[in-house]
């Protein structure tokens, strides 16, 4: 999407033609600054500190890395050595492992003479997938939206979301926000309540940040205020993004998602997930139960940083010294409440059934 | 309850025998400051700025206002024009109303001479019976903890609170947190999730800072995380505050509450409203659609202060310039999610009825 009138993805070959860009995500709102990345090390680094972040984006960013390792060594110990740093980074999100999963898969049949080749080729090709899925869910939950528009003919359609499952998030378009892109593009009136997402702020941050420069109205709110919003009807859907999704359709995104879709069922609130297919997880069923949260240092929580009225960025703490502190960093929304998994391939109920029946041939493995 | 080793409740009499003082609570958790107030307008102002917050100290505040509004001008025209600026500093506190209609019976019959005596005394009276309140609400809440306590022997009980119904919000003791005092006082292991509750963080500012102080185990969380603790057995009980309980029960509180009582409705997790019985308003009955919701300004969502890794006390922007925020401050949990009213007469069930029943004298007004 667009940054200062210039079309930008989140990440792009530099043109040196072998290192990698992307933008630093951490020092959103305030400063937009791109950073090149020269080793696996580098990709590593910017998955884990969170440069880069969001399933689909860690997943070709962890492409490129591999693509970056076979660059300095093209050996079978620096194929799965490159694999093992790169998949610890970040526990949850499991377009990681399916992007590293799919690399290895492709290079380690290859002499290693054609490795390099043929990870960049990969790599491209995984970025250029996660666009072509992104544009199916930007028109998949367009669906939705018109009808929730021809229910209320020339009235705003107010949207909430939580955290950035924005262009941010993914390589271009989003895949929460591709159904609102694509709606405001097609000059339905669309309005967005964004999550500000605490402790990390992606929702004031990012999401915030991304709808403005495309030019969609949105209000940022505190993580409190959906339940309120949705009692006096000021909510015709919520759309979030997930990072792992179970064969049953439990939801895994950053925390709080669940205390948003608890609230949309108690007022009859549509509560869509948006989603590329590789973020389903066919090896797990029940969320709560199996998947591992991920908890982060306290310092996301006790400190925070913005920009002071003269424009210096400050980190200032906000929690006594002496207290403790935690940070969860997903929680798991339970299938049930949620009214549908809007997918590259159509809008499917959130259950094992359908889920299956959409994916056969990853759901029969 | 302390402060760096003193006793010191939220508001008292100055050593001069007339003026006000409190501490400031917009400083906190950095700065313990106290100020005095000498004018009624200078009471309006500590209401309105939040100099003062919680229901209770609003309103033994606006009746320390109408004492410093006779010492003034005892006449009728000063008693109402008192009134008047002192009932519009915060709509949504129900207390505040009570305790300037409560002093205005008591003095409006009295001869202008006889007023000012007349009013400090009623103030004086008024804070003494909060902390009566406060302390029978602790001794029923005891009994609840003890309950749970017997089902876990030995084990610490973990209880969640949101914003801050502690001894800041009242004179003494606090609401929510006078059943956790003196849990803890009788040497029941009990550690408090305190949600740091934005946009105003009292959760983090001001809880964590007492229960610091008091030496009750804490941890402070983002507001999203409630539900996930709960899914995962980590949540004994949730005890909030209330700033207004209609007669059916339905519980208007700090934004985010609803989410949380949500959450503990669907994990099985027992969620009392602690209050003292002048909080329940008896003119309203469907909490959603009768309570105005008090909107504040923007600032708070999109600015927040805190302290430097230097000792600076920085206030920051963490919303992008040019995108718009809501700040509504409180929210309604339907009577249906609370387990029960921990109030001074005991605990009760959050309905019509049960309310009515321990209330008799005032549900028939």
């Amino acid at each position: 999407m667009n940054v200062n009138g210039r079309h930008y993805r989140t990440i792009w070959l530099n043109t040196d033609g072998w290192a990698v860009d992307i933008i630093d995500q951490t020092k959103f709102p305030h400063v937009f600054e791109t950073v090149t990345l020269r080793t696996p090390e580098e990709a590593a680094h910017a998955i884990k500190d969170m440069l880069v972040r969001g399933a689909p984006l860690i997943g070709v960013t962890a492409a490129y890395g591999m693509a970056l390792a076979m660059r300095q060594d093209a050996s079978d110990a620096a194929l799965a050595s490159a694999y093992d740093l790169l998949v610890k980074t970040r526990p949850t999100a499991i377009n990681l492992k399916w992007a590293l999963d799919e690399m290895t898969r492709v290079l380690r049949p290859l002499a290693a003479a054609e490795r390099r080749a043929a990870a960049y080729a990969r790599a491209a090709e995984i970025a250029e997938e996660d666009v072509a899925i992104n544009q199916a869910i930007g028109r998949n939950g367009l669906d939705i939206i018109r009808h929730i528009a021809s229910l209320k003919p020339g009235q705003t359609i107010n949207i909430l979301t939580h955290c950035n499952a924005g262009w941010l998030a993914t390589v271009d378009w989003g895949t929460a926000t591709a159904p609102i892109y694509t709606a405001h593009d097609a000059g339905i009136p669309i309005h967005v309540w964004v999550d500000e997402t605490r402790p990390r702020n992606q929702g004031a941050s990012l999401t915030a940040w991304e709808l403005l420069h495309h030019g969609v109205p949105h209000t940022v709110i505190p993580d409190n205020t959906g339940g309120h919003l949705m009692q006096h009807g000021l909510v015709d859907m919520a759309i979030v993004g997930t990072d792992r999704t179970t064969a049953q359709g439990d939801v895994c995104n950053k925390i709080g998602t669940y205390l948003k879709a608890l609230a949309a069922h108690d007022n009859g609130v549509p509560f869509y997930v948006a989603l590329p297919s590789p973020t389903i997880d066919f090896t797990v069923v029940d969320g709560i139960r199996e998947i591992p949260i991920e908890q982060r240092g306290g310092h996301e929580v006790s400190h925070l940083t913005g920009r002071t009225e003269d424009g210096r960025i400050e980190t200032v703490e906000i929690v006594p010294r002496g207290s403790k502190v935690a940070n969860y960093a997903f929680d798991v929304t339970p299938a049930r409440y949620v009214t549908g998994l809007i997918t590259e391939r159509g809008v499917i109920a959130a259950n094992r059934g359908a889920i299956a029946k959409a994916f056969p041939e990853r759901a029969a493995q």
